[in-house]
Parts: C-alpha cells; sequence; structure tokens
C-alpha cells in the first residue's frame, strides 16, 4: 500500500470509520505507560494498532479474560546457546512471547567470524522474530586459546555499520587499563553512535566509572542487589538475567524500587533450547519476578517498555496508536502462560524447514589416536567442584579422570591435557565442542582410547555432544551448525539431551549435576582459578599457561 | 585532543589516576536513575563527566549545602515570544539552569518562512544554548490571514533533515480529516525518520487516536488530569506548560504518580523575556510543582532525564560517567534559585552583543491615513473578556474602540476593521507587530489619526509595541528583528514593557489586565469565537470570514 494511502487507512481505523482488519476484543489490556490494565479492544490495521478503544474488525478474536501485552523483547543473549539453529530457536522464543531479540552471535563468531555473525543475522531474516544483531566485541575471548576466528579493530570498524551496536565488552580490564585495541574498537563504535553493550563485574566506584565513561550503557552481570544499584546510579540499563545457569534471579529482582523501575530489562544470555521448552523464554523472567515479589504491571514494563527504551527500539514495547502490532495474548499474569502470539499482526508460523542454510564443517584437526592422549602431566590436577564454575588446584589420585582440548578449528594439533578430579567417570569418555568462548573440542575420559574414539565420531558429523563406552558411540548429538547448533525442533533437542544424560549415568556418573554444562566451562581462562585450553593449563591467579 | 588520547584520559581521570579538570565538591548530586540524593564529588574532564564519587581536580569548587542537577530542558519553546533576540535569549535562560530547548521558531517562520528558522538555528548556534530546532509545520496557521510566508509540503520534505524534527502539528483537524497537505508534511518526516510534536485538544478517544496514530509523541496543550492521562495512554509524553499565559499548572501536576512520572516533561511554549527575568524559566516549572506536592527529585527528572528520554538526546539529563558536563548548582531544591551554571564544563558567559545579526525590515504595508480607518461596519463588534483569550459576539456603543489588523508582509493594502468592546480606551491609539500566528499589525484606538501614527511609527522601526496620544509616540519598543524581537537584555525588556503599561494607563485603560498580550491573540483564528484578521471578521463557530 502506498505510505499516504496507509497512513489515511491508519487515522480512519482509529477514528472508527473504516473496519480493522483485526480486532481483538474485550482484553485485559496492558497501559505501560501509565502502569495500569484496562479491558479493551485492540484494532489492527496493515501490521500496526490503530487504536486500543471500542472496535470492530473484519476479523475478530475474542480475548475476553487474557491479558494482552506487547511483544517481550530479550534484551541480551548468545542464541547459539540454545544449541538450536536460529529459524527453530525463533519459532521456540516466539512462542513464549519474545518477538525481539538483542542477539550477539558470539559464539558462532569465535568459530566462524563475521562470517558467522553474517549467517546469523541472515537465517534469522528468515524468520518473524526481530533480532537485532550486536557485533562480538571480544573474539577471542583471551590469547590464551586458539579460537576459529579473530575479530580486530579494523574488523569492527568495517562492520559496526551494519550491526545494532557493539556487543558486551567482556573485556573490562582491558578497558580499565586502555589497553589500545580496546579503545579501538570502542572508538570503532563511538564514530559509527553505535550503542555498547556492558559486562563488567564489581562495585569498586572508581572502576565502574573508568568503564561506563567509555560509554556502556548496559550489564547483566550483577549479581548483587548493591551492585545493580552501584550500576544505575552510573546511567547502567541492568538486565536481569535468567538463562540456563542463573542461580539468584530472585535475590536481583530486590534491586527493583518505584523510583529505579525504569532501568531494568531482562535476558537469558544463555539459555539452551530444552530449558526454553521447559520453563520458558523472557516470561520466565516474568513469572520468577512476580514469584519474588514485584507486581505484574511492572514485570510486564520490564518486559517491553524498558526494553524498547534502552535499545532505542521505535514503536515498540507497548501497546498504542501507530506502535506495531507485536502482541502477547497471556492466559494469566502469574505463570505468564502464553495463550497466542501476533508479530506485526499475524498470527506466528512454524517455517519450512528446507529454507535452513547449513555452514560446512567446522572442524578441523590433526589425526587423534589413544597415543595423543598419553603424557600427562602428573603434578597438578583440576578439581572440579559441583555446582560452581569456579574450580581449585588438586592433586592426582586414583579417581582421577583425563581431561583434554583439542584444538578443532586450524589443525594445529594443539591438544591440552591433565587430569581432573570430581566428574568421577568410571568408564568410557564424554566430549564435546561447546566448549566456551573457543569452541574447541572438550573431552573427558576413563581411557584413552575411547577419549580417541569420541573425539574421531565429533569430527566425523561435524561437531556435538557424544558419550562413548567399550570402544562404541553409545550417543551422539549431532550439532553440525558451526558445531554449536542443529537444525531440531526444541522437543527432539531435549530427548537428546536426556539421552545424553542417561549415557553418562552408565559410565558410573552421579546423576546430580550436569556434566556437558560443566564441561562447556572448563575451558574458558576468564573464570578462577584452573582451566584446560587447547594451550594448556591456565591459572587465573597468575594470568598465564603454567 | 585526540579521541583516543581524549578516552585514555577520561579512563584514567574517572579511576582517580589523573586530576580532572575541574572538580565540584561536596554537593548533593541528584541521582535521576536511582531516584535519590547522593553528597559527592563530581569529576569533569574535558567537558565530559568522568565520574562521581571521590576525586580530586586541578581546579576545585567547594559546593558543599548545594544540590547539583543536570543542565534542564526546555522542551518546547517559540523562543521568539520571549522579545528576545536568540543571543539574549539564550543568556537568560542559561542563566536560570536551562541548557538544551526544543525550539519551534513558529513566529519568526511565519513571517520570514525558512530564512527565519535558519536565522534562529545559525544565532543560536553562536551561544552556548544547545537549541535543537524543529521545523514549523503549520506555517500559516490558517487561510484566513495573510501571513509573512508559506511552509509547504515540499518544503518540509526539502528542509527536515536538518531539523531536529517536525514542529507541534496544529492543524489536528486536518490531520483527523486526512487532508492531503497535512499528510504529505507528516510522511516527509515519516520518510526522515524524524519526530513529530504535537498539539491536540480534548478527550474524544477515537479522535486521539486518529491524531496520535499518525506519529505524534508529545502534547504541550492537555488542560486537565483526564486529558493528559489519555494523552500518556496513547505513548504521549505530555508536556506540562509554564509559560506567560499558563493558568492551570498546579492543577496539572495532579496527573503525575509514581507509575506515569517518566512520561511528563517540562515546557515554556511561549514565555516573555520579563517573565522569565522575574518568575525564572524551567526552575520555575519545578518551584511550583514543588510548591504543588511533588517531590523535588520527581521535579528534576522531569526536567532532565525525562526530557533527554523523549527526544533522544544522548548523554544528557543525567550526571554519569561519560554523560556531557551540563551542570546546574541549585541554592535549594524548593524554590530552585540558581547559584551557578556549567556547560560543557565551563562556567556560562556573556556573548559579545557586536555579533547579533538582525534581519532587515520586515514591515512592508501601503501608505496608511487617518482615513485606513474610517469606513468601519457597525453590524457587529467583538466583545473583548479580560483573562480570557475567548471572545464573543457583541454590538457596537458608544464605549467601543476601534480595531484594525495591518497586513505588513507583502504590502498587499489588506485591513481587516472592526469595533471591539472591554478595552475602555479613552484617548490615543496602541499598535504591536505581535499578533499570532501571521503577526500583522494589530492596532487599537479611540480615534483614526493616532491609529495611523502608531501603524506608522511601528512601520519605520521595524516593528515592536507602541503607545500614542494626542499625535504623538509617548512609548515605542522596537523589535526590529521581524518585528518580534529585539537585541536587548532582559532587564530592557522589562523596563521598556513597564513604560508601555504605565502609558496605557495614561490612555484610559485599566491597569487589572495587559493589553499587549490580549492584542496578540486577538487576530488567532483558531481560538473562538470571534477574532479579526487582515481578511476581516472570522468566526470560530462558522469558521470562516463573515
Amino acid at each position: 500500500m502506498e505510505p499516504k494511502e496507509h497512513l489515511k487507512k491508519l487515522i480512519r481505523v482509529a477514528r472508527g470509520l473504516e473496519k480493522a482488519d483485526l480486532v481483538l476484543k474485550g482484553g485485559m489490556v496492558v497501559d505501560v505507560f501509565g502502569g495500569k490494565w484496562i479491558k479493551n479492544d485492540i484494532a489492527i490495521v496493515n501490521g500496526i494498532i490503530a487504536g486500543v478503544g471500542s472496535y470492530s474488525g473484519v476479523e475478530e478474536i475474542d480475548v475476553c479474560g487474557k491479558y494482552i501485552t506487547p511483544g517481550l523483547i530479550d534484551t541480551h543473549v548468545h542464541p547459539e546457546s540454545s544449541k538450536l539453529s536460529p529459524q527453530r530457536y525463533a519459532e521456540l522464543v516466539l512462542s513464549h512471547g519474545t518477538t525481539v531479540i538483542i542477539a550477539d552471535p558470539h559464539e558462532i563468531a569465535n568459530v566462524m567470524g563475521i562470517a558467522g555473525v553474517e549467517y546469523m543475522a541472515e537465517e534469522f531474516a528468515k524468520t518473524q522474530l526481530d533480532a537485532r544483531i550486536m557485533l562480538p566485541s571480544c573474539v577471542p575471548a583471551t590469547t590464551f586459546e586458539t579460537s576459529g576466528a579473530t575479530i580486530n579493530p579494523k574488523e569492527i570498524s568495517q562492520h559496526i555499520k551494519k550491526c545494532y551496536g557493539l556487543g558486551e565488552f567482556m573485556n573490562y580490564p582491558g578497558v580499565l587499563n586502555c589497553d589500545d585495541e580496546c579503545l579501538d574498537k570502542i572508538l570503532a563504535a563511538w564514530y559509527e553512535d553505535k550503542r555498547i553493550d556492558g559486562h563488567m563485574f564489581g562495585v569498586d566506584e572508581k572502576d565502574l566509572n573508568g568503564y561506563f565513561v567509555a560509554g556502556m550503557r548496559t550489564n547483566h552481570e550483577c549479581t548483587t542487589v548493591a551492585e545493580s544499584l552501584a550500576n544505575i546510579q552510573r546511567g547502567c540499563y541492568v538486565q536481569l538475567r535468567m538463562g540456563s545457569y542463573t542461580q539468584n534471579f530472585a535475590e536481583m529482582v530486590g534491586a527493583v524500587n518505584s523510583k529505579n523501575l525504569h532501568r531494568f530489562t531482562f535476558c537469558s544470555d544463555d539459555k539452551s533450547g530444552h530449558d526454553i521448552l521447559a520453563r520458558g523464554h523472557i516470561n520466565e523472567n516474568m513469572r520468577l519476578a512476580v514469584g519474588a515479589g514485584m507486581e505484574a504491571i511492572d514485570a510486564v514494563t520490564i518486559a517491553t517498555l524498558n526494553a524498547a527504551q534502552c535499545y532505542g527500539i521505535g514503536r515498540m514495547g507497548a501497546i498504542a496508536p501507530s506502535y506495531i502490532a507485536n502482541l502477547v495474548v497471556f492466559d494469566d499474569v502469574v505463570d505468564f502462560r502464553v495463550n497466542r502470539v501476533f508479530v506485526q499482526g499475524k498470527r506466528v508460523e512454524k517455517s519450512d524447514k528446507s529454507n535452513t542454510k547449513k555452514p560446512t564443517s567446522t572442524i578441523k584437526i590433526k589425526p587423534i589416536s589413544a597415543k595423543s592422549f598419553k603424557d600427562v602431566r602428573k603434578d597438578i590436577a583440576i578439581n572440579f567442584i559441583k555446582g560452581s564454575l569456579v574450580t581449585e588446584r588438586g592433586i592426582v589420585g586414583k579417581d582421577s579422570n583425563k581431561l583434554a582440548v583439542v584444538e578443532r578449528h586450524k589443525g594445529t594439533g594443539n591438544i591440552g591435557l591433565c587430569y581432573i578430579n570430581g566428574f568421577n567417570l568410571k568408564r568410557g569418555a564424554i566430549a564435546q565442542t561447546i566448549a566456551h568462548d573457543s569452541h574447541n573440542i572438550v573431552v573427558l575420559g576413563a581411557n584413552n582410547s575411547d577419549m580417541a574414539i569420541a573425539v574421531n565420531e565429533l569430527a566425523h558429523v561435524g561437531g556435538g555432544i557424544t558419550v562413548v563406552q567399550d570402544g562404541k558411540v553409545i550417543k551422539i548429538l549431532a550439532l553440525p551448525i558451526a558445531g554449536l547448533m542443529a537444525d531440531i525442533d526444541a522437543e527432539e533437542l531435549a530427548t537428546h539431551l536426556k539421552e545424553l544424560e542417561l549415557a553418562t549415568q552408565k559410565l558410573g556418573m552421579d546423576s546430580d549435576f550436569n556434566p556437558f554444562v560443566s564441561l562447556s566451562f572448563i575451558s574458558l581462562p576468564v573464570i578462577p582459578w584452573l582451566k584446560l585450553t587447547d594451550k594448556g593449563l591456565f591459572c587465573g591467579e597468575k594470568f598465564e599457561i603454567i
């Protein structure tokens, strides 16, 4: 429709002179500006909200007894952590009411660089999900590991223009120390007037000022109320995170009060597809917030208006004339069960699976055999602690397992190798290509031969997660998209993950923790105290390979 | 300073590793994000706030016992209504703590068109005041009068790009009726993704939806609490106005509550320089709001953060790292007496007067003599009501005065002429070139000869306000810039206006009203019910010249 005809029609429908395309009748409609619910109709024409009031439409849907909110917004997410392809991810979160995500494809960027970022953007563009792509700022996370790609300041300069902003600036010590490369990346975003997401720990007044003076405006890493309030005072939006690994969401809700309400958003950061399936997406944040004592209207405001304001997303985050008709119909505002979802006035649909593009294999390794894992140092072991990402220094004992990190991007042949305690693997091996942030192959084993089989099997299928016992692959989940994602539904993913977990129990592991999640962080140098990368054992205290 | 050096210095100062350029020590510093005051230092470097905390600087100013807020923002103003040149206006409002204005030069645009808009932008650019120029959308206001210029949709298209947005869209009936010219102007703003200011009366649900669906996001015309709430629900920011003619500011403050606080801003709209001098600028809105029961912190938030968010003004409206160091030091937060003001970390200074550009005379009239005012219709008169802008239909009596509107832009010779009751002019004449919105010459007289002298005198000096008695000009204030403004200080303006008022009392007028203000609205057709333009008597009911 020609723009002027479109505008005329909007005005005429808003005034009640013409019928709307679609009217949602008689629901409790949220007014996020005034902080209240009003029983009313919503008139939609050409994907736009013409008005809230008393309307009739060509199509009318009775939503009496339901609650209508704007589409939910996830303000910080690495969608690759779902293990689902962008298209399957989009379908999943849309079904939970999320219509916009601020996506930082940091994981695939560590594997494929800019090409990975472009892949995510292209695939999301095929969906009804509005994914605003942030350019990953810190690839690789450290120089103590081999990643698949590097994004240097020059590339940031070249690509920032077409991205929505610069992704979470994790290297906050680099900022505080005025590291040239860090500042060049930040300046590249400044020059294009692009927003920069933050990632910062601590409450030191001077460090916070030193970090935020560089222009970051968000942070999803606060873990205490005091930290949240210190961030907010410095102009930062605090992103209340509920992902697969979040532990203290309810406590964090305690930071919200009537004066600072507008400085919070919700995010998921890292959330596996099976967790989204079981618990929800941003509607889980809302449910937990209300469970922790927050008014429902405030949870809705945080999930919609605040997020839109934080990220300058015009005509979204509210139900008002001229706003885009991204709408969620909830059965209730306690559990936030989604009844149906509209994107630009259209019901959400499943998309055609044949449409998914899959990057060719990203696994490049030198030949691996049992011998590859033979010579291990015995002077030290990692002590893994269940339920924690932090590890400790330990000694080799009879229950120690072998842990290896096999470089898988460039075929360097690098293998980091050590002993590790706490997993209690009695037999076999488990391996995976999800290993933050460089996503090399991490393999844990009770014997060298099964370790080699596991690694070779992953190389064969293009990455994934596998469990091997007595020379046989007893379970494998292929994640052929960059070794991180599969083009499968969340239901199928959940079944695979359940079977993987059962398979590890056959290897003698306890069932009270998830070894795949634990292994995915065992290679992340920035988390203390002792980690293994493809370059060897990394000590967080000395901040070097030891 | 090279950008990277600048950023390094910011970080090092923020971390306390280097001295700041300037530190304001020990004041109560507002945190508009958290809604609280904190006793702290503010460190400033290169015009930017590096941090709030404990700092030392090359220069330090003790502000213990004072209250520090961000620079105030006037979100809707026609600066010409001050009667001061942009440079003198800037000095005046800066002295009251206003550092940013959203300026809609609608008055000078009606006289000079786009050239007037450009003039204001150029003159403001010479000052420390950050004036964001909105392109006047409705010039002329109606077709029932002769203005100095027309800004048509094509000109809107040409000039919108370099303006901050499209100025208040006063012709709301035109929008509701899908008038082509109105929609073309709106679309011109849409295409360039520019904001559009609103101007809308009433509480009719469908009319409000019909207006706001066109994309307006602000309104300064609400006069009741119910109207404000209906506007807010529709995504509109309500601009609480305190100008020279506002009557119910305190009542309007009653619309603000803890849920909708963030949807209000302050504005002055039309405020004469002498009123700003006597009562303040946006700090008057704050004082009155607090007087009406609002918390000081909320008044500060409305005057700063809300305004910056409403107009997308980055790095302003708060005191936080990386924000621009526009700061106001207040003696107190009840009267909001300004102690000192900083713009980009520098104290506000008086500027050089020789720097003011003055447009050449804008007065073009055909020769006027006493005869010009001879033939007046006697079947009808305007009944002027003191204290109101609304007029009524009356009859000619012995106390009636003559009223004329002399077209002054194009030398058409148009003279609108009628009788008017209520001014009680016993002798002489008063005339002025301030006459909303076309700013022709309006002249009120007890005799034709003094009326002619008054008009000719204004033509001679390039516009202004004059009082004539017994063939002599007894007082004149020249406003040679477009017939609207003079390059004089507010103090001088106040003296002139006082003398003009005293002069009118010599003509027998009562002292309980301001005849110059009343006359400035007597020619505005959009205010009911009977007005006079250069084309004749206009009836608001019939919406035509009668």
